[in-house]
């Protein structure tokens, strides 16, 4: 091989990016090769900095920079209302939404029996206490609309029913831009049920 | 926006990275994020060191770590067969195959009157003056299939030709595990033309 070891490891650090594999992390690499000082070492100190500082918050399971990240420690969002989301990721496509202005408590996961995944791994007890320390008045279930996010949504709303505390989750239906010919059976169904006053 | 500014900053970079986009940048940021010891600090230290290190070959335009590349540098090399490619890309993809045991020549692109590329933007005087001073026997023209790629051939085949120079350019036909019926019509013709006595 004519690149030198340092150029082969580098590539085989990036092709284990989700998405990237061995021929477009080569290919990612060459472009950064050729463009070394405008990308390739800001990219390098970028990566550093956030690997060094990056936190979980303690309280919600974001990503921040210290122990509590900016949606916690922001005063201007409501403490009552609470948004359950499986992954960071998608407490990241919520607050790209600005629909929702209270405050987030990440599962990370979805529960699984086949992956010994119980609710002891998915931050489920911490949801729990957080529904009574902080006074919560509204849990929404953000979950994914899969087999496995709907199963941890009904585990976790009869774990934490109770009077004085209102559970919703997302409405399903046709998204915005959607065309009826290219949904599938199950979210058509869904919307019909789920239909509204014109 | 929930994350900070670093990780913004971090997914912006990343989304510049050829085959990556904003929203696979922002998943690629996620899983470093998740395995920040095993590999978001390991990629940042290694794009430090190949930032820091990496240096174009004064010779044939490979990249390596000196000003030298290891294939210029290898005395187990054949010096008087120069292969031409189009881009390190190019080169690198050679390698793996293991079939040429000379040396390399690249150009950094194709001729392009649109683009304003013209010979002296190619390498192609460095490689005239190559032929000449390392007594190069055989050039090998392993330029793209492209138009592009044609073009420039022609043309460094019409300013390298010389008595004691042999000019070879790959063959053309089905590759390894092709089948007709996927086969574009050039490629069935060119191969028919070319065709071998079993």
């Amino acid at each position: 091989m004519t690149d030198t070891r340092d150029i082969e490891a580098l590539i085989d650090l990036m092709a284990r990016l989700p998405g990237l594999g061995p021929r477009s992390a080569r290919r990612a690499v060459l472009a950064m090769l050729k463009r070394r000082e405008a990308l390739m070492a800001p990219l390098a100190q970028a990566l550093a900095t956030v690997a060094l500082n990056a936190r979980d918050c303690k309280t919600c399971g974001n990503i921040g920079t210290s122990d509590l990240c900016p949606i916690c420690a922001d005063p201007a969002r409501a403490t009552a209302e609470l948004c359950v989301v499986e992954t960071v990721a998608d407490l990241w496509a919520m607050e790209r939404s600005r629909a929702f202005k209270g405050r987030y408590h990440v599962l990370g996961g979805t529960l699984s029996a086949l992956d010994g995944v119980g609710p002891d791994q998915l931050r489920i007890p911490a949801l729990v206490q957080r529904i009574e320390a902080e006074r919560i008045t509204e849990v929404i279930l953000a979950l994914n609309a899969t087999v496995e996010g709907q199963t941890t949504a009904h585990y976790i709303a009869e774990a934490i029913e109770g009077p004085g505390l209102r559970l919703t989750s997302l409405a399903q239906g046709v998204p915005i831009g959607g065309e009826l010919d290219y949904l599938d059976d199950g979210t058509i169904g869904a919307a019909l049920r789920a239909r509204r006053g014109v």
